[in-house]
């Protein structure tokens, strides 16, 4: 056999590989002919997209044991499962990972059986796959990914095949751009090959239908130099994509030499469900979207089916592939790469193998000083931005900070004395902080942000993504995928933890002074926490120390989702610095200095989470002990919002007692927090003092005002909070009554005031505790 | 002056107004000196991207004036709120929907002081902006919107700026391809502004900074005609924009005469800023990302940006632009165009105005016949999908069905008995059911299903978007605008009602036989609950007739987001049709033929809302029934989830009487969800008997596997409910321990059995209250 004979033995044996997976339980090797007994109960899987990922993936290969270049690949078709899964097969990898699935014919039977099987793998690409980063679910992140893996990986090459499904999604139409953002001396190569094989689930696919010069150009103006590959003779198509892919890894070359800023693409156009049945029951199948799952549907019941599918695996000529045992012959064995040059054992694709700790200086550094609590106020996220900068500096090639260009509104400045954006198009001279590898990286697409972190996490780096709050729900569908994820790859022995997926959320809805209603939400805490409890944690640290320890915990952390959420204008520095480490320890705690209930049983807990809650709180424990000097009144913050949750929920969560101890099981507990109120109730619905825990929130109530005026327009503001204290402390609202009309009165003042002068929040008032 | 002098004029009118706005508190027309008690306390608001759409704005005029050109104008940069409220002064139109700013010194000076102030209006365009449809909170929809409103409106031409930012966003780098989904006959054009300024927020925007040849190939890509309007003196760039302009129109006419299929688009290259402050305190403010927001910042404070301010304003020549009186002089209001054909004033932009009521078909005559409840199962959404097909058939021209290549897979295939998914590329004879045209929109982004069908709602139109649960996710992000858009606009006394934005879920969590965890995603009903109760909507209706009841009532409904989650698998029915409008009606209630408490207190209520969580408590009850045939049970199914809140909360919610009566206060309630468990502890957490609520539904346990078997992973089977039953019921613990245990061996031996043989759902059994 010569080369391109090998590639295609190892083409037809993975395809044969991927119709077995999908139709057989037994008789793997086709020993004797194929009876109803051979056949799965419910056929379910894809086959459409199979071959011609097939096809790419042994021609790659090609090029690897040639080239021994570092390679890695991602399969953006969805349901391209039977192909990955076939290639680890025969490349062995499968069987490291899985003795039980030896590579014979019992390993062949048992991972047909698997395949799509109730308690088995799924029909799409997952962590389960080795050699995989990218879980062909949700579609539109391959690009995104593959970049994501490219960055600071200067000798990789990330093959992505984008299917024309997913090209019509709209993360995937940004992602093309992302060679804007790439280094040719620091970073990897992406090769993207669009594979077009006509339709989608139902229907053509847009780009498999627009006119080829279209096409071209599209990806030209993208920035691309494009290379078709169409046909479906196999004996034309072998040599034609074996001489692109020299001619393509040619043009790589040039471009990490500097000889071209552009880089190649390539356009394979081959028919859905190709080598697979052309018709049955008179219409036809390959080359249409009737390929796209099970050709064949009725194999079990209808005899003329079962005579097709065993005709149809036999075209692949299996005796020539598969020794008596089911062992890949010598001829296939050969094309396959040495040892981590595996696609399918790529430690890249399994990050954590690769992951180094971060160097991280001490943040306590950058702490605030704070002498007496609540007296100053400070840019939280300005204050972050030093220790980040640090960061940058201590890790200049894994470690990376995303955001939707708001690195500079969220005063993460500092980042920008020692590093710049990523920028690799035209810089001008008025330009500030552009440069090609530059640590911080702004486009203005939250998806692109997402899929470029997590491209870059799953293959062993670190990062963070700064965003708007509102805007954080773009990528809602996103974290929940990373999520799932994180939570399959955790209970995957193999799998190495990798670097946890940080969010610094700012601008948040309660300082939206211009930008108003569309701005306002909170809620992404509330998609957050549907998720499961092994793998996600948030932090609503109240000032700036907290915000530092809470950064460094989580940039320390392995497998989570970390989702902070900080203001980045001036709140009130409220904790030293070793106070602040105690204080995000505990996750939760009494603020000793502004409750005066001196250990014994409070009257009432005004209980805070949130920058600008917890001031509003404070201001309230300052009005009660102005006016009601004998309450007695327990303060207690909460950073770790999973500290709510019982401990049996949550691996952060407070035992029964000692949430009692905090919050008691009889006394009113005022919770002013940072999001939607129902959050807290969620939260806490199973403790004994739930029904005594009376929350406010952001109740979507917004409009362009002033901060303030969002607190009262939303029962927030410390006034309303003591009115909550007179309602529902037993005996208070009697004696009271003169008090509750005062604070009715300071708030339409209050309001007048702030609507009419545009001012920002309240000063500090001259606390009582501080007098 | 000639036309263009005229058209320059209402430009500088234009911007001299936008100035005003941001700047101003007094002095409107400067009649005194600036001093720097005119200045606003806190000048927030953005400048950059405003001129340029002023440019735009005032060119189309002149084309609508001279052609009678039906035309709206959408301005997607984010912060294009001071262009379009000036050109709403202008046109008068503002004046005439708030008439306290009038069109003259005293209401410019309201008109300044408003913008962006605390109870104003936001500094980007939003539904208080007469002449929008399209809110600049969020970025990335304008194009979008743009093609949902031209979609059926044959004589329309929706102009969109679309901001160099925002076009780096997924959703707008996918919308360019909505050209292909377009029928030059039966729908509008699309005029695609793309306006490089060249700066996002703190960065260059990529489109901006690639060579002018990509840019130019990508257009042609996206199947466009590209027109280059480029420059800075705006003696050149009239005459440019007007010739450019007319050739445009042509090349418009010539698309609707069939003579091309390429429609033309524009790229407008201006200094972000243009017309500003060109230097501010030694660095370059015209052209660059410093005039993004408030070119001279400190204006109150420092005399020469005083001075600067005035100098700029002065620079507009606003003598020759407004009378004494601060009207618009004759030369600016003969531009303007005429009533309806003012954009600031065009009905489609106030869509209901022109809602047209669908002629809906009765949907009682596709009921399903129901002889004994639960004994025979239909798939609801095939159902739905014959009454959808009637509504189509009835409604040629009003009402669209969209969905990610899904329409088949939800079994909505009916509808192609009648129509087409719309298509205006290349049709292959194996094609079926395309045609441009088609009232279904199959696009695999859900962002373009969500973004047209926004666009063709405000316009006045109907629609609904059927979409897998888990992935409906991907536009979380534009639910939460749209939910604040629809809010907000019911406050707004002359936008008239729209029809309501309906979701179809199906595809849902508890069906996902081989995609997998990937594919299970309950959680958008958290998001959506979490919008103001006085927009949103969301139906479970466990069978066919239900769902029939459910998509008629939500057809008729206005201003509000409707969720519609139903199966597409075999479910079983339960109700006749009669009873199903009443079920429905009432939004929840008893299942006389499954309960045996006669009316009396039960011992325990076993709740459930969703089709697969209906059948377990069915058939737990069923086990009940023989098994504790003396155990009082009452079956309550849920349809409308916001019956379960407080009146107080939801309009749709019952009073606590109603509630009481319902589940009791005292006795057990076992209640079986479609989604996370939590949202019914959210919504009932302020009831009676809230504690004795057991809520089981789906907690993030999944795995590729049998229905039955995801049913048991999250404990929402059959058997675990009368296990719950047990646990909970005062004494039944004791009594019956060895059905506990009997419970637990038929767990284990349907778990054994459905994941060796991978069969569906169990067959419906041979329920008790048949025999």
């Amino acid at each position: 056999m010569d080369t391109l004979e090998r590639v295609d033995a190892y083409w037809r044996a993975a395809n044969y590989l991927a119709v077995g997976q999908i139709y057989l339980l037994g008789n793997p090797l086709l020993a004797e002919p194929l009876t109803p007994e051979h056949i799965k109960p419910r056929l379910l899987g894809h086959w459409g997209t199979t071959p011609g990922l097939n096809f790419c993936f042994a021609h790659l290969n090609r090029v690897i044991g040639e080239r021994g270049q570092d390679m890695i690949y991602i399969a953006g078709p969805g349901h391209g499962g039977p192909a990955a899964v076939a290639h680890s097969w025969l490349e062995g990898s499968y069987s490291e990972v899985y003795p039980e699935v030896s590579q014979d014919e019992a390993g062949m039977r048992r991972l047909f059986r698997r395949f799509s099987f109730p308690g088995g793998i799924p029909s799409h690409v997952a962590p389960e796959t080795p050699g995989s980063i990218h879980e062909g679910g949700e579609l539109g992140y391959s690009l995104a990914h593959a970049y994501g893996a490219a960055f600071d990986n200067p000798d990789l090459v990330v093959a992505c095949v984008v299917g024309d499904g997913e090209a019509e999604t709209g993360p995937l139409a940004a992602s093309w751009h992302s060679n804007k953002f790439l280094d040719p001396r620091r970073d990897g190569v992406v090769l993207p090959i669009l594979h077009l094989n006509g339709y989608k689930i139902a229907n053509p696919a847009v780009l498999a239908r627009i006119p080829s010069e279209d096409l071209i150009k599209l990806m030209e103006g993208y920035g691309y130099r494009p290379h078709l590959v169409e046909g479906d003779d196999p004996a034309v198509m072998h040599p034609l994509m074996a001489q692109t892919l020299d001619t393509v890894f040619g043009e790589i070359d040039a471009y990490k030499h500097g000889q071209t800023d552009r880089l190649p693409m390539i356009v394979l156009r081959t028919p859905k469900g190709w080598t697979g049945p052309k018709e049955v029951d008179g219409l036809p199948v390959e080359g249409t979207w009737r390929s796209h799952q099970v050709p064949l549907a009725t194999v079990r019941e209808n005899p003329a089916h079962l005579a097709m599918l065993e005709q149809w695996m036999r075209s692949y000529r299996p005796d020539e592939l598969f020794d008596a045992d089911g062992r890949p012959v010598q001829e296939i064995l050969q094309t396959v790469p040495a040892g981590d040059l595996r696609m399918s054992a790529s430690p890249h694709a399994n990050g954590g193998t690769l992951l180094r700790p971060l160097a991280l200086p001490d943040f306590r550094e950058h702490a605030v000083e704070v002498g007496a609590p609540g007296t100053a106020t400070t840019e939280p996220t300005r204050v972050l931005g030093r220790f980040l900068r640090d960061v940058v500096a201590a890790n200049p090639h894994n470690f990376r900070v995303m955001g939707p260009d708001e690195t500079d509104s969220n005063r993460l400045s500092a980042l920008f004395e020692v590093t710049a954006r990523a920028w690799h198009a035209r810089i001008l001279p008025t330009d500030q902080h552009l440069a090609a590898g530059g640590r911080v990286m702004e486009v203005l697409s939250e998806h692109l942000c997402q899929g470029w972190l997590e491209g870059y996490l799953l293959t062993g780096r670190h990062g963070l993504f700064n965003c708007y709050e509102a805007f954080i729900h773009i990528v809602d569908a996103m974290f929940n995928q990373h999520a799932k994820w994180l939570d399959t790859a955790r209970e995957i022995a193999w799998r190495r933890p990798v670097a946890s997926l940080n969010y610094l959320l700012s601008s948040h809805v309660w300082r939206q002074d211009h930008n108003g209603f569309s701005h306002q939400d909170p809620g992404f805490l509330d998609v957050v926490v549907n998720k499961k409890a092994s793998v996600v944690r948030v932090y609503l640290p109240p000032d700036a120390n907290t915000l530092l320890s809470v950064a460094d915990h989580c940039l320390r952390s392995r497998d989570y989702v970390n989702v902070i959420v900080a203001g980045k204008q001036p709140v009130i520095d409220l904790f030293p610095i070793d106070q602040a480490v105690v204080h995000c320890t505990r996750g939760l705690g009494i603020i000793d200095w502004a409750s005066n209930d001196q250990g014994a049983e409070p009257d009432v807990v005004m209980a805070c989470a949130g920058d600008v809650p917890t001031l509003e709180t404070l201001a309230a424990v300052d009005l009660l002990r102005e006016h009601l000097p004998a309450l007695k009144v327990r303060v207690v913050n909460v950073v770790d919002l999973m500290r709510l949750q019982p401990s049996t929920e949550h691996p952060h969560g407070m035992s029964d007692a000692e949430f009692d101890a905090l919050f008691t099981t009889d006394k009113p507990v005022i919770f002013n927090f940072h999001g939607y109120p129902w959050l807290i109730h969620r939260l806490t619905y199973r403790r004994h003092g739930h029904h005594n825990i009376h929350v406010r929130g952001y109740k979507e109530e917004g409009t362009t005002t002033t901060p303030f005026d969002m607190a009262m327009l939303n029962d927030i503001d410390r006034y309303h909070l003591v009115m909550d204290v007179i309602d529902r402390v037993p005996g208070l609202a009697v004696t009271t009554a003169h008090l509750r009309q005062q604070m009715t009165d300071a708030r339409l003042r209050a309001r007048a005031h702030t609507r009419d002068h545009g001012e920002d929040m309240p000063d500090i008032r001259d606390w009582t505790w501080t007098r």
